[in-house]
């Protein structure tokens, strides 16, 4: 079994940035996480996965997994990867740990339903074999999912979830959409991507909901044309344009040939 | 005086990666260095100075500046910025040295010649009072350079530098623009931007002409429309896009707030 560990020396540095205890507010604790190039690319082009950050990084990627009650990603993502989106590090439910104790519930915002999962997605191959939860997929109310498709996600432990898009935007509204998840019983959520959910999350209006930063960087440039992690430029009251977001309590943590930074949103 | 200091416990790691024994070759030592955001812009537009790194980072730079005979810039940023493009450190001459003893050459590239420096230019200025050299401007051979400006330029030791610019391009052959430098008895150059020098030398044909990158990140996103560092996309043989560039003997060194990445051109 391809089952991943993470060396208990690399988890101090994280701990600070990770949910701890059982929050009573109605929003679950939010962590941004994703990898980039020097110049903020996630992949060399749309549809495409691209090998950015090494081998630790990537069992970081699936120790902050199994500290999230959910991962979070967008439908775009979800279509050019067919990704597993469970967690493979030693112990935890599948890879030699009990039930699924351990493993996040996957969330996939598809607010039009395009994602043309089948039974063979990785994602349901996964859940059937035990090795993670299937996914909750967050629908706009209004849009009417087929009554197979339904069903095929509900006979491995998933569900469609039906929310109101945000008026005019073709996506959700971000405290909306959180809220939500918290009431379904989740806690934590960690947001991977792709560039379009993750730009949405740093908007001036809603990168208050994100307690957490987490982002690994490659040493490498990929060049123009990748998908760029870049929010919306803000402006101060004078319309002057100035930082679209910045972080504080900053940690950077050399790892292999990458480095991870943690920090909070200022 | 405005002179700057530098820690000794914050140069080691910077040694491997710094110009040390003069070279036989016909290229001087070159290093490329800048300050970005993590989206890769070194501004928030173009012809505006964005105060990106903190007060360590701009130490580290002087610091690089009294370790390098030149400092080069394109004359979008000699136009923008009204730069000093001299050292500050302590020791160095005019900072508490003698003579002009550790204050790099500033070059500007300015194929048409069209930077409009006065006498008043922070440049000039400088190196009329001992605390900086006056610069070198290389401008295309084609272009004549007015009798006064030139003239007001020599008064303060500097000079205009004829070279012929690449065909079509609008801009110099790195290649030959290094040897020439080399030539003028330059043998280390620290290349400091703007956005388009940079992409420019990170094109395949010349970015192994780099022997050392020393880059600064800040935990901030600029946002959109910033002046973003990302070089032309690459491709393999069979026309697939891959990575531009990518680091190798790799050191990340987190300094303050900031991140100093330091390696080479693999």
């Amino acid at each position: 079994m391809d089952t991943i560990t993470f060396p208990d020396s690399e988890k101090p540095f994280l701990e600070p940035y990770l949910p701890n205890n059982v929050s009573e507010k109605d929003l679950p604790f939010t962590t941004l996480t994703f990898a980039t190039s020097l110049d903020s690319s996630l992949s060399l082009s749309p549809g495409t996965q691209t090998m950015l950050s090494g081998p630790q990084s990537k069992a970081m990627t699936h120790y902050l997994r199994s500290r999230h009650d959910a991962i979070l990603i967008g439908v775009g993502t979800a279509v050019a990867d067919n990704p597993g989106l469970n967690c493979r590090i030693q112990g935890v439910g599948g890879y030699g740990g009990g039930g699924l104790q351990g493993q996040p519930r996957p969330i996939i915002l598809d607010p039009s339903a395009r994602w043309n999962f089948d039974s063979e997605s990785k994602i349901l191959v996964l859940a059937r074999e035990g090795r993670g939860r299937a996914p909750f997929i967050v629908t706009d109310s209004w849009v009417s999912v087929p009554t197979e498709k339904r069903q095929l996600l509900e006979r491995c432990g998933g569900k469609f979830i039906s929310l109101d898009a945000a008026a005019g935007e073709g996506g959700f509204d971000w405290g909306e959409l959180l809220r939500c998840l918290k009431l379904e019983g989740l806690g934590s959520v960690m947001i991977e991507g792709g560039a379009l959910v993750i730009n949405s999350l740093l908007e001036p209006r809603f990168q208050s909901l994100v307690d957490s930063v987490i982002v690994t960087i490659a040493p490498t440039w990929l060049g123009q044309g990748g998908v760029v992690v870049s929010p919306q430029r803000r402006f101060d009251e004078s319309g002057t344009a100035i930082a679209a977001s910045r972080l504080k309590d900053v940690k950077w943590h050399p790892f292999g040939e990458d480095v991870v930074l943690c920090g909070r949103i200022q």
